[in-house]
């Protein structure tokens, strides 16, 4: 059966480097999976085309799809707008149930004298920010503003937890058995609920080492002891502050890809960095955290485990071999270096 | 007139670093300064001799000083219990008005050896963190849990938010003439009313360069450009997270100190860091953070310039002739470093 890719290329560097890890893909399955793409506008490339970041052809397609590419979103052209892309991208994870994102962040030792840690406090960083994408802060009602005063509503079911912190739990068992529950009991309501479900849960699951911390102490032990991390679960805005200050300790935030699951339709894959405006268009930027963003749906969604680990360690030679593109310190070009990667995938 | 400072040692290493702290402060004042130091149980301390963290009499001796030294609070020993130390730390704040938390960062050029970010990611460090410290999600109601689901509010006035963002303008004014102000802005009512506020109160400050940013872009920056920040302004649960990932850069949290301001009432002063139960009696912990919380108390509250610089370089030239204590690197042990620091000052 031929799979369905919807690709959202969006905005920034979002369609140079869709387009690469598309060539990548269609070069690397030939003959192995098959699959059709099709693309659809969303962020501020909808928002252009149609008035609104998530039009409803594109949310449909996203429905039907098997699994979900996208590029980036957002740019300082759409800052103010009525709807942001960024609200299209919050609108879209709720449609599709996005209730899971995960970004593996793994020290690459050639990439040890650009993180900003000394290399011994990065050193065999391994670790994986399990992170609930569709409830909390975020969506809870009511949530509104007027000149004199503002509420949100910080909010989650049992259910809502159970699901995250079970899914964080079957991943631990496939790796180190160590879990960190990141919460904030000592102030929060919504993190003592959490933090005694976590204890709940890990009854079913003893041989997973359960430690629960604070959001503070955790952004400490991030820059003090990264590599002590295995699989760390916490609820949508401590998982968005403390998932952007991992992403910086690899050293790159362009080689960093992140899968969102849903509970019950089609997965999407993203990199972990924004659309980078600044850079649009010039053909430098890294292309790597989207093509890793492929590998990850072809593992997750589509069980095409040999595919995946053919491209990712291509990618890998590939760096080693060039020295990549500029934010990597290397010298190519997007399409050099897509070139190159080609050539070792042929 | 004879200056009223209440002393909150607390649990864990509060009460050694405490009296080491009001030793030197003695011998260092003689002649120079008159004032009475009286002390009150707080926190776990206080649980265990009247049965709860924050006894009326201690609220009372509070309210009526001229200013508050806290040492540090909480431990195993008290997690669970109903009443916790921490909840009566946010009593404390909630009712002495305690709006504003101040954390000063500066990176000395001895510690970059522990810093655990490279020499070139820190160096030149100098930020205050301007923390609102009592609204915002700590405090807002409704607030409550139960077995199946969890509710917590995020709220803010007008008038909270603009206290917090005039005093940050007015320190920028004091130093490098840039506030960066931190929100969520993409996502939350309150960031939008947040960002709105601080843009209108930046036109009474012409001089000020004002950066927005989101807390998630935060946590990276923290990481790839401490250097560049001079004031940081947000609220309190952000706050809370980014003054605790800033408080490692530095690479000692023994020696840094923080005051939070009273809308109408006495200041206090206090480490950054918590009780260390670990190492609490064993004469190890390191005294300086409260020596410099004296120093900020000295300055701020009783316009004791003078007499806190004299403190706080001859505490540095202790460090740099001494080694200082473990923690540090050094050989001392509490009392060894207060003896070696009361005879500079003698
Ligand atoms: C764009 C923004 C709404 C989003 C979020 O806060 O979730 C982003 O920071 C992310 O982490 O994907
Ligand atoms: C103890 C806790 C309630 C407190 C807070 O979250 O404010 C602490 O982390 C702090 O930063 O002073």
């Amino acid at each position: 059966m031929t799979k369905r890719i919807v690709a959202l290329a969006g905005d920034g560097i979002g369609p140079e480097i869709m387009t690469s890890a598309l060539e990548i893909l269609a070069v690397a399955s030939k003959g192995k999976f098959a699959y059709e793409v099709v693309s659809f506008p969303f962020g501020g490339a909808a928002i252009e085309q149609v008035g609104i970041p998530l039009p409803q052809e594109t949310l449909m397609a996203c429905q039907q799809a098997d699994a979900i590419l996208l590029g980036a979103i957002g740019g300082p052209r759409w800052e103010g707008v009525k709807e942001t892309p960024e609200s299209g991208l919050l609108a879209l994870r709720q449609a599709l149930k996005l209730y899971a994102n995960l970004r593996p962040t793994k020290m690459q030792t050639f990439l040890e004298e650009k993180s900003p840690l000394k290399a011994d406090k990065v050193r065999g960083t391994d670790f994986v920010i399990v992170r609930e994408l569709i409830g909390g802060l975020y969506f809870g009602q009511p949530k509104y503003y007027d000149s004199d005063e503002a509420i949100d509503t910080m909010n989650y079911t049992r259910k809502q937890i159970e699901q995250i912190v079970r899914l964080a739990f079957e991943l631990a068992l496939t790796r180190r058995q160590k879990l960190t529950s990141v919460d904030k009991a000592n102030v929060l309501a919504n993190s003592k609920l959490w933090r005694q479900i976590v204890q709940e849960v890990s009854e079913e699951y003893p041989s997973v080492e359960v430690e629960h911390i604070y959001v503070d102490a955790a952004a400490m032990k991030l820059m003090m002891a990264a590599p002590t991390f295995d699989v760390i679960v916490t609820e949508n805005l401590f998982g968005d502050i403390l998932s952007d200050q991992a992403s910086v300790i690899t050293g790159s935030l362009g080689l960093l890809a992140s899968a969102s699951l849903s509970i019950d339709g089609p997965a999407l894959y993203e990199p972990i960095h924004g659309s980078a405006p600044d850079i649009a268009g010039l053909n430098i930027a890294n292309p790597v955290s989207m093509i890793l963003s492929v590998c990850m749906m072809l593992r997750q969604s589509f069980q095409q485990i040999a595919l995946a680990d053919q491209i990712e360690t291509a990618t890998y030679e590939t760096i080693a071999a060039t020295g990549g593109t500029r934010d990597l310190g290397g010298q190519l070009m997007t399409s050099e270096f897509k070139q190159e990667l080609i050539k070792r995938l042929e």
